[in-house]
């Protein structure tokens, strides 16, 4: 009964296989492996994008920031939802890579930036010129931390209000597949078809050990980005082991098959808990993520039973008077399972 | 009859089975699980130092600017060779971690940092106090990029000149096991006894996938480093598969018997070489990099069969005279056999 | 009629004065000079701090954000009133002297941080640990960019918040004169004895040239604060011409002089303003500040006049209808004269 | 007897005169004022430059450091004389302000960079791509930390090896008055025509209290530069008064006037020092600065009158046999007078 997080789960076995299968031999490193060359060039395809880069990177926080550095300068803000990764969970990350640039924080229901707060926040910006921090691009995640899904229509009106002011856009992909498989659209509907510039296309969550590809729909940064990518460390020696492991992550829709189970098991844990007394849903469960509430009694159930889960947020605690309803946060992972689902909520009713 | 480098030498396979191994269930994430808590125990239990802390991370490059970071404020230098990895091949991520931090570089044969020239540079630093960048700490390389290994009353020596200043001492252990066997002294005899107080213990370069290990003797700072560490990107989110690969690099001392072999085929090919004409050996062998020198010709009959290895320096051409000398690193690793070391002998002759 | 701003006002007769007196033969650079340390000791006495350690610079923003840096690692969060000029008007100076720190706005009326709020925004902070920005300090302003001036319970309420996370507290003073006329208290009083560790104690917007000191009230982190100043191009050779204007500044308590008759000419002002039409005044005034509304139309009849004073937001306008409110911001400087303030009010009737 | 330092000197009187004269009625800030306007306006003229853009600062740290940032991005290297004064009096200012650029030492006699050495450094720079820190920018200064100056072909040679890495060129003009004198040529003969892009033209060190200008030949990276200016804490509210001392150095050629006299003096000086027993000169005399050498115990007579000068390197001392040669640094300054020599060559004598 793990639903702590998407990153707890294990490594789908195909991906070690991928492994041991690229475990054959020599190979030039740094990327100049045909592995490497093969992954970035299947990614292109995918994304129909002839004149990406591919940048190969073991962690999403990695990702974004040098992402973000890349289309932000230090004098400049990035704006982002107020539950942005990069802004909650990254540790000033992005603050580091691009050397100093602001986060301007955007409100927005259900974990989506409202479009209209984000036109006013940067039609009022810079102001006094000089004296200000600059304008400097806009990051969306989706799925996003709510769980929801953008549609591509509110995809396109917020890359739309960033190209008024000629800033790029950054999307935090990190449940790009889970997004994805919701949307039901193409990689490329989802991205620079939507104004999307560069791209955090998440892996780890879905089933690999830890691989993210930046994907750079605008070519001119890309030498940029390898130079930053070396400088912050994230240029791996033996690279064939994370494009071996992306290998497997696109062969045969893997990826988009672990990503609509993820989804499935949270719409199945959803109806399940429709059952529970004075349940109720905090956000719509667009991906694998539940953000629900339910009475403290049923989440002592829970503790005994050792599900594992956060509340949500953390400052809440098992003591206290049983009714209150307590607020936790429910991730389903490519692994979890119709029997994990069951005991769970047969633990809350024991 | 790949002599390249290190890197691109396959993983052992030990490594492989004991990702498989690791690969069951759900784990806590970011080093909250039972094997990232045992790996870091058992390197406590290694370097004899119960009060170290561990850290692992997945490139040579994030070990030692993050290492160096936390030892060395912005407004300060970094001594070290002035053939350094992290001056040479980093394309500046020391700059980066440490904000700034500059590398003053200390000249010395083989590789080895001569002592009187540390002791001289260091003393005359900072000698106008605020308007000098001031005196920060001293990185150590052992094995060095040229192959050589310093005997521990070396280190012992420019550790105390450090010491004299009140400086920290980092040691790039790139090759520290490839040292380690060459000295045939214990893991702690080579670091913290001999001054060390901050450790880049390498696996990658010796049949890991991607893993390096800093170990911090004084725990004083683990804090910042782990905060570091986070806001680099580098915090691995299924951190059990970093784990699982440094317990197999431990597990029956699999990185020392790697380490033993990659020295003993330097050795052979080294010996091997004795044979070819007007061949001559820069530096001593100490570990596994040989830096040679032949005549063009032969590396002309090297390129017809296909060996892979540096000029070194790599502005050298195969244009040109027969008889000129090149110049040329080969590095041998844990793959590679007796096989490739007669096949490339073989081809310089043929 | 120039109610712009305080720093467009010429500089106060005596600090010329002082410079021609200090323009005589050789004396040492960067602070080592007779002026230099007699001002330090000046300020130390002032402050009823002995210990304290002073710093002469050119810019509030330097001031301020030298301070900060000294203050706050760059994995950490300042904590500060969303209308804070570190936020506003220093275009990421912060964020670049601290290397990337994070500033975590805090709501409050009238400029001035709610307490609540802020305790509130404090505790809630870091919860997931290392994934998080870290608490680093408390940056306070007095008066605030909205004319108010905290009381000295107030002050202490603020401090004693930070103080229970173990957080230093800044004090932005770049009307640090205005604000102590208005509470009538010592300067300890409204610095280290409320619980401030570090003072911008500002010169410039009060008849000096261009001099604002840093007090250190903590000297353990002087040294970094001189090396930061150094590195951050903010040590000037000919330090002696700082010097002059602050000792120009101290002689016969200029600095309180200045800051009085501001802050009596901007009660004159508002007391006129009472007879105008609609007029609301929108923050309390309490130093040289006035935050005022008043129909279009009467706006126009000043612009008729050429006085000059900024829009407060920038972004309303002349055109539009004649009785829609407008609102302003008007700064009475040490210069600003009773027949400015009469000419004002005249033309706005007119 | 002050021959320390050119900026123990005290400010011209001019200088002190406009800034009485700049000192009627209020003025806007942040350079929006109209003497402002003019200076930048007359400096473009001076240099023969329309399209330059010109930055008033408080130091020449500080305008090297921007200068620097502007054209040298954080994972690329600086190459300078290592003696120059951005690697050797500004602690690590230009690391700062670059966000981590590295800095490449060349070597070359009397402080003037060797072109072959220069051309062989950056040749060889960058060999391994990405791994490496790139080439940035060539950054030279004349009058040199020895007291030289380039001759235009000199500078031409230098300036064109940098233009064929695509390289633009910094000139630190901390004594550009000094070095013009010497070659007789025009402000634009000695920077653009000679192939720089941009320019920290001094002014501190040769009369003014404390303002140097930067000139942009190419404008298309001002606005960026103004930026960091600002994000720096080096924008003047009160920017008048740097306009000020700027206006005074150029009218009726003051800043000519006054580099003609200290270099006058200088050779004054040497020509009176050649009676000195065993006196030698270790560099050129080209502008204002003399590097000289003589027995100890003359050093003792003039320790006696209370000469104030540097010992060059600074660790010689008085103590030790009175025959040994102490080398020594001598600058004269504009108010350095007949007088002044006179005296110090007195009391080498006494």
């Amino acid at each position: 009964m793990f639903f702590a997080s998407d990153n707890g789960a294990p490594v789908h076995p195909s991906v070690l296989n991928a492994l041991s299968e690229a475990n054959t031999g020599y190979a030039g490193g740094y990327g100049a492996d045909a592995l490497s060359l093969e992954v970035e060039e299947r990614i292109r395809t995918l994304f129909e994008a002839p004149e990406a880069q591919v940048f190969l990177l073991p962690t999403g926080t990695a990702a974004n920031a040098l992402a973000l550095a890349t289309i932000c300068q230090p004098w400049q803000t990035i704006y982002c939802h107020r539950n942005a990764h990069i802004e909650e969970d990254e540790a000033g990350a992005p603050e580091f890579y691009t050397n100093g640039a602001k986060i301007t924080l955007v409100e927005g229901e259900h974990g989506l930036i409202d479009p209209a707060l984000l036109s006013a926040v940067i039609t009022n910006a810079a102001a006094s010129g000089v004296h200000n921090v600059q304008r400097g691009c806009l990051s969306i995640t989706t799925a996003t931390e709510c769980g929801t899904v953008y549609s591509l229509d509110q995809l396109k009106t917020l890359t739309s209000i960033a190209a008024k002011f000629d800033m790029p856009c950054h999307l935090d992909g990190a449940r790009f597949a889970n997004a994805l498989i919701k949307l039901g659209c193409s990689p490329a509907e989802m991205t620079w078809k939507a104004g999307i510039d560069i791209l955090s296309f998440g892996g780890t969550k879905n089933g690999l050990m830890g691989v993210e590809a930046v994907v750079i729909f605008d070519p001119k940064t890309t030498w940029e980005f390898e130079l930053r990518r070396k400088r912050g460390g994230h240029l791996f020696s033996k690279h064939r082991y994370l494009a071996a492991q992306f290998k497997a992550y696109l062969d045969n829709d893997l990826w988009l098959t672990l990503a609509r189970q993820a989804n499935a098991s949270a719409q199945t844990l959803l109806s399940e808990l429709a059952s529970v007394d004075n349940f109720s849903c905090l956000h719509p469960v667009d991906a694998n993520l539940l953000f629900v509430e339910f009475p403290r009694a049923l989440h002592r159930n829970l503790a005994k039973a050792k599900a594992q889960y956060y509340f949500w947020p953390f400052n809440q605690t098992l003591e206290g008077p049983d009714h209150e309803m307590i607020s936790a946060r429910l991730v389903c992972s490519w692994s979890t399972t119709q029997d994990d689902i069951r005991k769970f909520i047969g633990a809350i009713h024991a």
